[in-house]
């Protein structure tokens, strides 16, 4: 009922797996499953790490996340919006909304992010999604797909 | 989408609460409510925060928690456990399990609370309950009620 934290972000008996197990676009990221889900508390928690220069997956899904940065710090693309991010910051990401995270200040971005135990599977951007978001010259340079 | 957090366990527009509104037993304790469920991530996570010296409520319920310490240390009492707990440390709460926490160590103990949007109410040991819990002389001296 104890996890302990090991001091470099790393949990006693939580293995670092790969971010994600299909051929989604993404560059240098862990996940640590901290918590499963069960039936009094139906949601899983997650530690991502973003190494630095690295970024998670451009995509969207019907599930929301709720993200609380704990480690170093970054930029978080959500919606229309490309916005530094760091310590304890917390990231709401809601339904069907684009989202992206990138460590692109010399640092790690670590985060927690809480999900749905029950939730669909991440979409990725058509190449006329992705020349809409495009429009917008911030997120152009932003994004990474 | 973004809620900052000012540096010093304090989040942008997000007030800081009375730890719990009826009568029972706490010392020193808020309550921060960082993410309020929705239908498509249906859990509520809070940050409270036990000043040194301070305690939780000795309770039990049938959801679960799911704790990150996110600032100082203490101890936590869980089922038939105390243990010390420290930053990053998880600390499950399973479902009907005597729990409380206390900021034992001249530090305040801060940490994230992850439940079920649905819940029930907490209950809070009777005589009875509350003299099997003191059997076992180290729970006995823990515990505050």
């Amino acid at each position: 009922m104890l996890i302990r934290h090991d001091g470099k972000f790393g949990w006693d008996s939580i293995p670092v797996l790969a971010y994600k197990e299909n051929g989604s676009i993404f560059k240098d990221v862990t996940r640590q499953i901290l918590f499963e889900p069960q039936p009094d508390l139906s949601c899983q928690l997650r530690y991502f790490e973003v190494g630095p220069g690295g970024h998670t997956t451009l995509e969207r899904h019907q599930h929301a996340h709720c993200v609380i940065v704990i480690r170093g710090e970054g930029e978080a693309f959500v919606g229309d919006q490309v916005e530094r991010i760091g310590d304890k910051d917390v990231v709401i990401v809601p339904s069907m909304t684009w989202h992206q995270f990138r460590a692109t200040r010399g640092k790690p971005l670590g985060f927690l992010c809480i999900v749905n135990g029950e939730r669909d599977r991440p979409m990725l951007p058509s190449a006329k999604e992705l020349g809409e978001l495009e429009r917008n010259p911030k997120i152009a340079a932003f994004i990474r797909s």
